[in-house]
C-alpha cells in the first residue's frame, strides 16, 4: 500500500522515457487533506541539487498539497536553466491539479550533471495527472506504481505501512480499531551514507498533527534510522524525506507515540535499503558500547563501517578484528586504545586489547553480520547499518554511469 | 642501491621462516657512523603495534645503531606477550652486532592480532647479523635484499637514491663530486592512508645532520609526500619512516636544500607505493587549486579521494565529475558550491558549477589520471595521490587475510 495507505492520499506512477528502458520514471503524490502540513528533511551536502533548492523554498511554510518525483535524472549541477526545469514541473503538476505550484515539492535522482527533457517530465506530469484525476489513485496498485518510478539500481521497490490501533485514550475516527494510519515509500541502492542516503522517502499518515509537529518527529525518527544507513560512505546531493499529514482520521495522536510509530517506519524503510544495497553481499549491524555519548559511539560505528579494508574483508567471510581495530584507532572518541573488546556474530575474538576466542568459530556465511565492538569508557551505544565490500559494488558503479 | 648507497651503513635481507613463502622476511640495516642519530615519523593510529611503541622509546634521543624489520606480522594487538618479542627482537640484535638493546629500532608488518614465532626471529637475526659482520653487506645486492624482505602484498620493492653534486659553496669530503647521499627503500601496497600509509620505510644518508636537523627535515618532506597518499583511506598500526644519518661523507649541508633533496625521495618512493597499490589500475592525482589554505586544499582532495562511487568510475574510465562534486559538498571548507570547475586531464568537464565540455574528449584509459578542481576560494593547492577502486582490489582484500 505505501503512500496510499494513509486516508486523503493519491497517487500515480508513469513512465515519461526519461529510463531509457521505458519503466515507470515519474510519480506523484497528491494530500487531499483536510490537512496539507508537511515536514522535510534534505542531504546534508553542501551541494544541492535544483530540486532540493526548489522544495526547501515550498515547505518553509509548513504546507504542501503534492509531491512530484522523477527517476532518470538528478537535475543537479545544471545550473539556471535546471533550476527553472524543477520549476516548470511544479507549474506543470499545479496546473494538472488545479493548486498552486508554491505548494509542490519536487525530487529528482539519477546522473548529475545532465539537464532533464522538460517535455517528457510534463508528458509523465499529465499522465500521472490524469491517473489521479481519474480514479484508482487510492489503491494499493496506485501506490506500487509510484513506489516503482522512483527506483534506478534499486531491484525492489520500498514500502512499508503501519496501522496504529486505537487505545482507550484514543479518538478514533471510523468505527474500525484502527485511528490512523503511516505509509511510505523510498528509493536508495547506492551512494548510501551519512545524513540521508542517497535516498527519495516519501512517507504520508492521515493523523492530525501540525506541520511543527511532524518536524519535531521526523528529525527523531531520522536521526537514528536513516541517518545510521552508511552503506558506502558517500553522501548524495538530492537526498529528501518528506512527510505529509491529512488530518483525514481524525485522530490525533500523543507526539510519542506517533515519533515510535513513525520510527519503526523509517527503520523498516532504512533495513529495506540496506538490504538492497548495490552489489552487497552482508548486512553488517555494527554497534559501539561503552561509548561516553552516543555521537561517539555513532562516530566509532561508522569510521568501521567505512574502512574499505573490514568492507572488502566482510566479503571474504574473514572476520579480520584487526582491520576493526585499525579503524577504532583513527577516532578520537574517549576510550583506552588497549583495552577494547570485539566480537563477531557472537564470539568475543578481541578480548581487552588481545586475542581472544578463536576466529574458526565465526561463521560469516549468513548475509547478516553483527560486529560488536565495546570501548569500555562509557554507558552510551548506537548501531550503524552498513554492507560489504563486493565484486558486484564495484561492477555497478564503474559501468554505471549515475 | 637503495639503504646501502649512503656510506657508513650495512644491510641484510634474509628469510625466516615468518612468510609462509619462503621468502626474505627479516631485514637488519646498521648504521656505523661516525654519527648514529635518527628521527622517525610514526603512525598516528592511536592503536599503535608493539615495534610502534618500543621504537618510539629508542629514537626519543636521537640516537640508533640498527633497526630490525619483519614482513610475515604486525605483531599489534599481541599484548604484553607481543611487546616481549619486540623487546627480545631488539635484544637480539644487541647481542650479535654488539651493541645497546636502547638504540636497536624495530618494524614489523602483516597481519594484526597473531603472536609472532620468536625462535623464527632470533634465527632471521642471526643470518642476518651474520651478512653483515661477514662482508657484502654494503654492496647493492645487500640493500636489495633487505628491500625483499619487508615486502607484503608488494609486487616490487621500492627503492631510491639521490646523490647530491658538492657546490663550489660546499666542502666535499672526497675527490669525487658527490657531496653526500641520500637511500631509502620502502613498503607499502594496501592500507595507504593518511599520516602515512601501511609503510615501512628507511631512508640512510651520509651527510652530518643532528637528529633535530633530520627531524626537521623528516617532518616537513613527509607532510607533502607520503602524507598526501592516499590509497584506500585505511590507516595502519605500523607505520614507520625512519631516516639515520651516518655523517661518513663529512659534508654538512643546509638544511633547506637537504629537505629539498629529502623531499624529493620521499615523493619518488611515495609515487613507487601508489603505483603498486593493491589491484589498482589507476594512478590519481587529485589536486585542488583555489583553496584559502593548503589544509582546506588538502581536506577537499582527500574527501573525493575516499569516495569509493568515484574511485570505482575511474576504474570503469568513466569521467564522473558529478561524483567529485558530491564529494566536494561533504566538507566544510571555504568555497562556493555552485561555483566549482572541474576538469579530468585537462579537460575542464565542469564550468561554474554547470556542465562544461564534453564527456567523450576525456580518455581515461592511460594508467595516470589528472583530477584538478578549482573552488576559486583562494590562493593555495594541494595534491592528493590516491588509486581507484576496482575488482583486483576487492579480491586482495577479502581473499588475503592481512
Amino acid at each position: 500500500m505505501s503512500v496510499t495507505a494513509a486516508a486523503g492520499f493519491l497517487a500515480a506512477g508513469v513512465a515519461c522515457g526519461l529510463k531509457t528502458t521505458g519503466k515507470r520514471d515519474l510519480a506523484i503524490v497528491q494530500n487531499r487533506g483536510p490537512l496539507k502540513n508537511v515536514a522535510s528533511v534534505f542531504t546534508s551536502n553542501r551541494c544541492k541539487a535544483n530540486p532540493v533548492l526548489w522544495s526547501q523554498q515550498v515547505m518553509a511554510d509548513g504546507i504542501a498539497d503534492a509531491i512530484v518525483l522523477n527517476s532518470g535524472g538528478a537535475n543537479c549541477y545544471t545550473g539556471a536553466r535546471g533550476f527553472q526545469t524543477t520549476h516548470a514541473t511544479a507549474e506543470a503538476v499545479a496546473e494538472r491539479l488545479d493548486i498552486s505550484a508554491g505548494d509542490v515539492l519536487v525530487c529528482s535522482t539519477g546522473l548529475i550533471g545532465e539537464q532533464l527533457d522538460l517535455d517528457k517530465l510534463k508528458t509523465g506530469v499529465w499522465d500521472a495527472g490524469l491517473a489521479i484525476l481519474t480514479g484508482g489513485a487510492t489503491s494499493e496498485q496506485a501506490g506500487l506504481d509510484a513506489a516503482h518510478a522512483i527506483m534506478t539500481t534499486d531491484s525492489v521497490p520500498k514500502l512499508s505501512v503501519r496501522t496504529v490501533a486505537a487505545t482507550a485514550a484514543a479518538t478514533a475516527s471510523a468505527a474500525t480499531n484502527v485511528a490512523y494510519t503511516i505509509g511510505g515509500m523510498a528509493k536508495g541502492a547506492g551512494m548510501l551514507a551519512p545524513g540521508l542516503a542517497t535516498m527519495l522517502v516519501v512517507i504520508t499518515t492521515d493523523a492530525m498533527l501540525s506541520s511543527e509537529q511532524l518536524d519535531v518527529a521526523l528529525r527523531q525518527a531520522t536521526r537514528v534510522t536513516f541517518d545510521r544507513l552508511d552503506s558506502d560512505g558517500c553522501m548524495s546531493t538530492n537526498d529528501t524525506v518528506t512527510l505529509m499529514a491529512s488530518g483525514a482520521s481524525g485522530h490525533e495522536p500523543g507526539i510519542e507515540d506517533f515519533t515510535l510509530e513513525l520510527t519503526a517506519l523509517c527503520k523498516d524503510l532504512a533495513l529495506q535499503l540496506q538490504a538492497d544495497a548495490e552489489g552487497s553481499s552482508h548486512d553488517i549491524a555494527i554497534t559501539v558500547t561503552g561509548a561516553i555519548s552516543e555521537d561517539e559511539a555513532v562516530d566509532v560505528a561508522r569510521t568501521v563501517a567505512r574502512s574499505n579494508l573490514f568492507k572488502a574483508a566482510m566479503f571474504g567471510n574473514d572476520p579480520n578484528w584487526g582491520r576493526v581495530l585499525a579503524a577504532v584507532g583513527t577516532t578520537q572518541a574517549t576510550f583506552d586504545p588497549y583495552n577494547v573488546d570485539v566480537a563477531f556474530n557472537g564470539v568475543k575474538l578481541c578480548i581487552a586489547g588481545e586475542p581472544g576466542e578463536s576466529r574458526t568459530l565465526v561463521d560469516l556465511s549468513p548475509r547478516a553480520v553483527d560486529v560488536v565492538i565495546d570501548i569500555k569508557a562509557g554507558p552510551a551505544s548506537a548501531t550503524i547499518w552498513t554492507n560489504d565490500l563486493t565484486h558486484d559494488y564495484v561492477h555497478e558503479n564503474s559501468a554505471y554511469a549515475s
